[in-house]
């Protein structure tokens, strides 16, 4: 096992010595950011008032992570390459916002904290500090597209950075803490998908720095076997630098990346230049550095250096402790910052000259602010996909299937610059069209067997691996790098990134809304498919169509919902998404075969007002209708069709006007949301005083959540998802949870008032059929015919 | 490598013949089902008209389920095993109905599917109809803890039922597409914290079936060396099980299983009786057999066993096509049936023999039916650890420090049924008191630095790992084997397992309504911390309170969420949490010292009615209130409390009701929940024309979500979280959302018609003031001492 650990000497002693030396300014600037309000160099002797009144930040990873950074720029300047770095440990910013300040970068955005002691006073006090800047690597900070806020996704950011950009090496630093999460644990895989001819490199730092807040870390108490054993499991070649003296880790660590990019090099033109696209082992490091490194031994009889009492603030009181006051003076000043930082406040020349130049430093890499590389997606005419609807609502097509004919000719405009990812089920969402312009990526084994339905091949771009988790990650890294891309998942299991759309949401609307510097970047389009109401056989566990809410709670400025009802409404939306930016648009068409309403012309104009009546279903024309029904989503559609289809039997004289909604939040006060409609606009479709009938394809209560300042909000009756499934048929799914046209009739009977009384008969009609077909399906564990094939009359 | 693969022969021929047959006969019953909705026992030639009209269900890993559970029958009757079967692959039921089915337990539970040929062919029937039987293990499917519609949570569900059960080992049959998520990634590692003294073993089988749904599986796909060090890396001692020929693998599989057990039997015994808990390796199986294993070859020139094409119907149109009607006929008679089942059509009493007895059968062991199990808590008195309130308002605590007290006590008393689970921020959460009653479990290294500070025990009872999934699982599955749980954790990432609490709500909704003879379960305590507007300091991405929406989605069933405004409140609700069954309660409670407001009897009067006006608070006795200030959650509260004081020195006719909601549902119709509010106490306690101004922990919009139906609900006016944050003091947090007093005031003045006008200097003045405070905070980075340790004036 000695190979993993490198002996060789590769740092002459000046180099070295300066190296040593840029990485103290690094620490000493990361330890001033959590304590110092003034006197940042020290120039006179540490007193409580130029400590913080509240003290925090999070200094146990901070010199492991500047050690790396320090490492990088060696390799950077000697080799001229080009690295982006994901700091994957929580709360880790110090580290990473020293390097961007000392690199230049940072004051080049924020003159504020300019490189002087004035300026370095600054940025110490704004750090962590009301109004200023984040303890995490967030938007704010001058070369992150991963801010780690929430721990775990780190490694599959790095990935999705480094698809489709050979040039690029990113190097992602893995807190020993998150690798105990699910998706991290996970995303070693991504190295299966990873093709060296065609990607760039990552690069793995397990940092094992041992505690999280409280506790010493999993993988960093096994033995060094089992963590051995474990990485060279998830198929990489781990080299192990570990250690707390710094001179000694200092030639390890040189020692070590020169052997890493060196392998990096070696497996990339073994691929690029003789072909070979096996996956390779590639390598990574395990860097085992005490927590808090550099910093405090001990306090107060306890061990502080190397413990958990490194994690955060390491000596709480020295505002009001002597002792404590002067041992942070102690330690601060054993950086020697006299000797690294001029009169001025500017790191000295010397030091200066370690960091790399321009778009090279690490703070400055334009992959980093991934708008400044993008390049609009060569769309072709979605109208040219378009399903022929002569009539509406009298023939059956699967969306989805139309959509892949669409992403098929996306894809093959956009080779290098466009990815679809799904877990497992791009061809069961019937996006296999898709297939036709690229295979599945994979490098791990292929078998004969696979050829005949798997095409797999390392130069596919449709990314598929049953993990919502790293999918999503890789497609936050690749349109952070200014990518295109689509994520086609369960509706049910999407929940499974509710929190990681949450983190990305966040991101966007601080990235939009507050930094100029940041190009917009291109849109997260997520298709939801497999909707609830064709879960009827896969039963309760696969309905759940609450992703929508959460989606609702995030910022107006980069949350978009589609529901468009139709193939060709899909295609419009889908086209829409494409070119947008800034956003995460959620579009939720199922993949089953449904009826399609528009012919194309009409789908552009509905799409493009989010929100219409539809004449050719509606009975008011000229009149004041008697009741508004209301629609969104496909299946709910067609059952408020349906409905609408026996009430005109029922009663001819009725006036019904049909409003159908593709975009969710044209329910919205304008007030609320760019797209929402303004009371007047609100009040001319849903009218302020007649019933309104709405078939919803979620939990009923989003709509009255958007609706409830609407004049007419009282009248408003929602049908949705109301939990209730289990192996259905389609139409029992829908009846059991009231969204079927026999429940919707009923209603609006029960509404219209002058339908009281005179509807009696047939409401009980009504519920005769409901039951009928209940009967008929659990003979025949099928819907009858009439239903299955339902088309509209006209 | 080669002792990883067992070449003992340990069964006779005449065992080996009738677990062959056995095991065909599980096979025979899992196509049926897929199949059959007629001529069970094919005793009459194969019709069209005996399929199903629609053919669902999985077929691909039915037989190595099969298989596994065939031979764990050898072993529990050979050793008088306590064996409990968790099926990770999803969609895999009819694998485990047929054993249960075959062991007589399914038909004990369901007389109409009875050990009769007539009884089979409804259970073929019903399986994968509609109002039928389920395609994954779900609570109706006897034997099963586990439903698997969701994948990932198997292994982590396993070690929940093995912890405190010393007696039990649960296998677990780990999918090799379930492998590739996050959440089975990480649960490998649950292996750190499983204490050989004190629980059971767990057996994971991972099931190398090579394909998903239309792709080939990662651990399939690389090398043995690296899957076994991928395994040994876990920390498991992996024995291998490979190959196609049945009778090979039997020997195979039964000696491997034999080792297995004697492994663990050992390490149990060096733990138990010469007290060495040092983490041992325990055993896993690898079991590498073919997709669809023992059904077609091949079909219309496609190789089928063996492939992804085996993965659900592997011969899809028998009924219209008569190529595949005859292949389905010999494929089903290929098992013989004739020789397996007699006349009756009941399994031949040789076959039967190999089933283990009574409770010892899998599909009836008592801890797959954990209510019956149960045994409720010791609870200490809770009021013993109440805070003394002698003036509401006007001292401060933190509610969760004194929570621990309790938690603490109650663990003490339940040393072997009680666990508290955290993802590494019990400390942090200040539920620090729990240790004094137990450690945290740790079986991995321990250093002597740990010990100042980490109370790491092999014996304790704190479950810490940096991975909300793996805890979650694990509480499901202590809870559902009938033991006691609480797990705490950070608000923000609580949305990490919105989709693991969608799936337990649901599976507790079924048990709970339709399934009479599973025993009510343990509730799962979820406690919310860390919460948002204590979030100001670590910044936009840990702040999100949007979990409540996500919950109430769920059924009225089973879902429960608190908002204790207090210390006391918070005693007397998880008391009330930890003594109820088969609910998710979900109580939002922050840990930084809060004002306390009710002594502990009107908490628990307060808790009781979920719902009250707060007379101490309120200036409208024996009036027509002009304004009702109501709030839900801790800060919320204190920040309406303050605005009521403003208002009252503004204006001191003003006639204001406080009202606070502790039991969030109590907001909903009584129509809707069990503990919503009839209209008329509901108008009661809000009025039925007055504005309500109601200060919220969460997102508006939730509030209206419930209330969208009452009298009174256009005049309730919601303050809550409206995603705005970064790093800020926790009153510039308030003021950005507007939940601060100074704007809830504005709010009130700007509500009730007598102030219109007369208030607006004042509205100004408050303006004023949120200036003023805002710049305090931006120069000092603290709240000014008057707003930190604000208290009611009364």
């Amino acid at each position: 096992m000695d190979d993993t650990r490198l002996q060789a000497t590769p740092l002459q002693a000046d180099e070295l010595r300066n190296m040593d030396r840029f990485w103290r300014a690094c620490n000493y600037l990361s330890a001033g950011m959590i304590y110092l309000r003034a006197n940042p160099l020290l120039r006179e002797p540490l007193k409580p008032e130029h400590i913080k009144r509240r003290l925090l930040g999070h200094w146990g990873s901070d010199p492991g992570q500047s050690f790396v950074l320090v490492h990088l720029n060696r390799v950077i300047k000697q080799r001229d390459l080009n690295v982006i770095f994901l700091s994957g440990p929580g709360h880790g910013a110090p580290a990473t916002l020293a390097h961007s300040y000392l690199e230049g970068r940072y004051s080049e955005i924020y003159p504020d904290r300019g490189e002087t002691e004035e300026g370095m006073g600054r940025l110490f006090k704004l750090f962590s500090f009301p109004g200023g800047i984040g303890s995490h690597c967030t938007p704010e900070t001058p070369g992150s597209i991963h801010e780690g806020g929430e721990l775990g996704y780190s490694l599959s950011h790095g990935y999705g950075a480094a698809f489709d950009n050979p040039d690029l090496i990113v190097t992602v630093m893995i807190g020993d803490g998150e690798a105990e999460t699910g998706p991290l644990a996970t995303s070693w895989h991504s190295n299966k998908f990873l093709n060296p001819a065609r990607d760039g490199a990552v690069l793995p730092v397990l940092h094992l720095n041992g505690y999280k807040i409280a506790n010493p870390t999993i993988l960093a108490r096994i033995p060094h076997e089992e963590l051995e054993a474990l990485l060279t499991g998830y198929g990489y070649k781990p080299w192990f630098v570990e250690g707390d003296e710094p001179e000694k880790m200092h030639q390890q660590m040189a020692a070590t990346l020169d052997e890493c990019i060196d392998e990096i090099r070696a497996i990339q033109q073994r691929a690029r230049e003789e072909g070979n696209t096996q996956r390779p082992r590639w390598p990574m490091i395990v860097l085992r550095s005490p927590k808090g490194w550099t910093g405090p031994r001990e306090f107060g009889g306890h061990k502080i250096e190397g413990t958990w009492r490194a994690h955060q603030v390491p000596v709480a009181d020295p505002a009001s402790n002597g002792k404590s006051l002067k041992l942070v003076e102690e330690w601060l000043r054993s950086y020697e910052p006299e000797k690294l930082f001029d009169e001025a406040g500017r790191l000295v020349a010397e030091l200066r000259a370690l960091a790399p130049e321009g778009p090279r430093r690490i703070s400055a890499n334009p992959h980093a602010n991934g708008g400044a590389l993008c390049k609009a997606l060569d769309l072709p005419d979605f109208t040219e996909y378009a399903v022929d609807v002569p009539k509406p609502a009298t023939s059956y097509v699967s969306p989805t299937d139309v959509l892949g004919q669409f992403l098929r000719d996306v894809m093959r405009r956009n080779m290098t610059s466009f990815r679809v990812f799904g877990p497992d089920e791009t061809a069961s969402n019937k996006l296999t069209a898709i297939y036709e312009a690229s295979q599945k990526t994979w490098l791990a084994q292929i078998v004969e067997s696979d050829s005949d339905g798997g095409d797999l091949s390392a130069d596919g771009r449709v990314m598929e691996m049953l993990s919502e988790h790293t999918l999503e990650g890789w497609l936050e890294g690749y349109t952070l790098t200014g990518r295109h891309g689509l994520f086609a998942t369960y509706e049910a299991f999407v929940h499974v990134i509710d929190s990681m759309f949450n983190q990305h949401a966040k991101w966007l609307e601080k990235a939009k809304r507050e930094l100029r510097w940041r190009q917009p970047v291109p849109s997260l389009n997520l298709l939801i498919t497999s909707l609830v109401w064709r879960q009827d056989h896969n039963g309760f566990t696969h309905q759940d169509p609450g992703f929508l809410d959460v989606v609702t709670n995030k910022s107006p400025d980069v949350v978009r919902i589609y529901l468009p009802p139709d193939a060709n409404c899909l295609l419009s939306v889908a086209d829409h998404c494409l070119r947008s930016r800034d956003y995460v648009n959620v579009i939720v068409a199922d993949k089953q075969p449904h009826l399609q309403y528009l012919d194309m012309k009409s789908a552009i104009t509905h799409c493009t007002k989010g929100i219409g009546i539809w004449d050719w279903a509606s009975t008011d024309l000229d009149h004041e209708p008697d009741v508004v029904m209301a629609s969104a989503g496909d299946i709910p559609t067609m059952e408020a069709l349906a409905a609408v289809e026996i009430l005109k039997g029922l009663f001819p004289d009725l006036k019904i006007r049909f409003v159908n909604v593709v975009d969710l939040f044209r329910l919205l006060p304008d007030s609320d949301h760019p797209h929402g409609l303004s009371g007047r606009d609100f009040d001319s479709l849903f009218t302020t005083d007649k019933p309104v009938i709405f078939n919803f394809h979620s939990y009923a209560s989003l709509v009255h959540k958007l609706t409830y300042r609407r004049t007419n909000h009282a009248n408003i009756h929602v049908h949705g998802y109301a939990e209730k499934g289990n192996i259905n048929t389609p139409l029992e799914l829908a009846i059991i949870n009231g969204i079927d046209r026999f429940s919707l009739a009923i209603d609006v009977i029960d509404r219209v008032p002058r339908l009281r009384g005179v509807g009696d008969h047939a409401k009980e009609r009504l519920r005769d059929q409901k039951i009928q077909h209940l009967d008929y399906a659990h003979t025949e564990g099928i819907d009858s015919e009439e239903i299955r094939e339902w088309k509209w009359a006209g």
